[in-house]
């Protein structure tokens, strides 16, 4: 499939990154069971249990471990047990699903048989994808979302069943000042960012109470919803909201342990919604590709757990930002560049002509 | 003036929290001046240089006068300088200001003899305040907004002027779970508690962007925007939007150093608004005077600041609680009870008639 993106670093030292490096020392230095064998080595070498080098590699191992037990408890006291998912039993809605992120995942849960609603404005270009239906709908419409809540369940010709995964995907750019919008576009991008979050949410969530099996409600969020950043004042607030959405949420559904909601906050996307946007550095925050993220979401869903996705690296870490001192994170902010990153945004408008519903982020 | 108070702990002990003792502390042992009594005090006593009490008191001091220093440059760098604030000169402008904290400080400056208009959809009970004027406004509404900043401006009557202190402050609180909410009180709460900042933005910004002494525009969030909780999902989202809504404002602001933004992230506040609601921990979390929120929004007005006013204490370090392993942070809510507080909530409805366009976070 061709599809439109946004040009890339190119450059032979661009996949180098600060996630990928973690990503190596995850499986070997920082992997309990890589950080045994190393005294085992030091073992079969016939050290004594008491020369140093045996006796940082122990610690250093045991120290490897409790870390690793310490996140596996922590958690399952925060997300309880996962779910039972069974592909062929679950109904998906992706809203904003005809492009970027959105219609990856749907391509993807299409391609193994699963049932898939995608919910846009603009259709599907590329009709013969197996297993997904497509629903026009402006999720900032109510009336438009419980007449395709009502189409998914019960339309004759189809009838895709109760829908039991929601995935609120659907987002729109404006990139302007705040001064610069006008309201009608601070009145969109809310509605599309925010509030159709509560909509699909209120829409699909009793269906979802009433099955055997629970649902999955996932919530695409992003970082600067924590940051906030000069000519996003709109996406960050709105960013923002979905993420305390998320909490409230999992809060409320504390008696419901099959329901399960997963918050994805990721970093700059490489997709048509962001394109322009000048990334200020490669290696601590590198522009992340949408099949990373689609991956980890998959992953999380099928394996029926809540869980927070944060990709790249400096997203997990983001919430240390607003800890440290006032004057350090406006040097942070500065040397980051986050605030003029914005100022060579062209967004969707540059590839397509639809600008609304779009994909993700 | 006799107003409606929600019932209050009223045991001898309920004045001690953990903010009264940092309260003292900070004008006592943390006060870089007692600090530097201490070792003058030992050196009055002939006390060597080297012995241990006069070097501990040394270091101490040497610690606190650093860490004041560190703060002082820190809000330095993060704010800038002050801008000029001349009562005599200045239009405040404050949304819901009819009752609780926005009604409160109206007073303040009415007294103080600024001019203040007080935006809200109930009239004013008090009709002799002096300084006061009434508009009639509900701030979800752009058209009366643009309405009544061109009456604020140019009605002949009356004419205040161009507005310069912009204190966005009506909120509503619906206090019911996602699913129990109906669509409508949704929309009424996201564009009372977010949309309404944007609106109001945009109208009185350019203003103060034209006069040569600046302005300032007063955020008021709330630290459950930082938190969620159940049964105020809509509430947190909003509170989180604004509060991200700020850091974006104050990011395209740069470029004018004469526009001050206060944002403002309280606690659970005495006020109608939050009737009913249960305190699990008045130590640690101990309810806050309005007045005790209006003197610091008044104080950081008056001295032409850009600030961050967290009370009580835990609202300042609220964001510890999201670099927690999630596994903590679970542990965390049920302890604090924080998603169980809101079962005994009845809101301004216990008070008053009116529910629209209120008073406070």
């Amino acid at each position: 499939m061709n599809r439109p993106r946004p040009p890339t670093n190119d450059s032979w030292f661009a996949p180098l990154s600060v996630d990928l490096f973690l990503k190596v020392l995850n499986i070997t230095l920082l992997h309990p069971f890589v950080a045994w064998i190393i005294p085992l080595c030091f073992r079969a070498e016939h050290q004594a249990w008491d020369t140093r080098p045996m006796v940082v590699s122990i610690i250093w191992a045991i120290f490897v471990t409790l870390l690793w037990m310490g996140n596996v408890m922590s958690h399952r006291i925060a997300y309880g047990l996962h779910r039972e998912v069974d592909l062929n039993e679950e109904v998906i809605v992706i809203t904003g699903g005809t492009s970027g992120l959105g219609l990856l995942i749907a391509e993807v849960y299409g391609m193994r048989g699963a049932t898939v609603a995608v919910l846009d404005t603009k259709p599907l270009e590329n009709t013969d994808a197996r297993g997904i239906t497509y629903y026009q709908c402006d999720v900032t419409d109510k009336a438009q979302i419980a007449r395709v809540a009502a189409d998914i369940e019960r339309d004759m010709r189809i009838q895709l069943g109760t829908p039991t995964i929601l995935i609120n995907n659907a987002a729109v750019v404006v990139g302007k000042k705040l001064l610069d919008m006008d309201i009608d576009e601070v009145d969109k991008s809310l509605k599309t960012n925010l509030l159709s979050h509560f909509y699909t949410i209120k829409t699909f969530l009793p269906g979802m109470l009433n099955n055997e099996t629970g649902g999955t409600i996932v919530t695409l969020s992003s970082v600067i919803g924590h940051l906030g950043a000069a000519q996003l004042s709109d996406y960050a607030a709105a960013k923002a909201g979905v993420t305390a959405l998320h909490k409230s949420l999992a809060a409320e559904l504390q008696e419901y342990p099959e329901i399960k909601t997963i918050l994805v906050t990721p970093g700059q996307l490489s997709t048509p919604l962001f394109n322009g946007v000048h990334t200020p550095n490669w290696f601590i925050a590198p522009v992340v590709e949408p099949i990373e993220v689609a991956k980890e979401i998959i992953k999380a869903i099928d394996l029926g757990l809540s869980d927070h996705i944060a990709t790249p690296l400096y997203a997990r870490w983001i919430d240390w930002y607003n800890v440290l001192p006032v004057g350090l994170q406006k040097i942070t902010r500065n040397l980051s560049g986050i605030d003029r990153s914005m100022k060579t945004f062209v967004g969707r408008k540059s590839t397509e002509k639809s600008e609304k519903n779009g994909d993700l982020i």
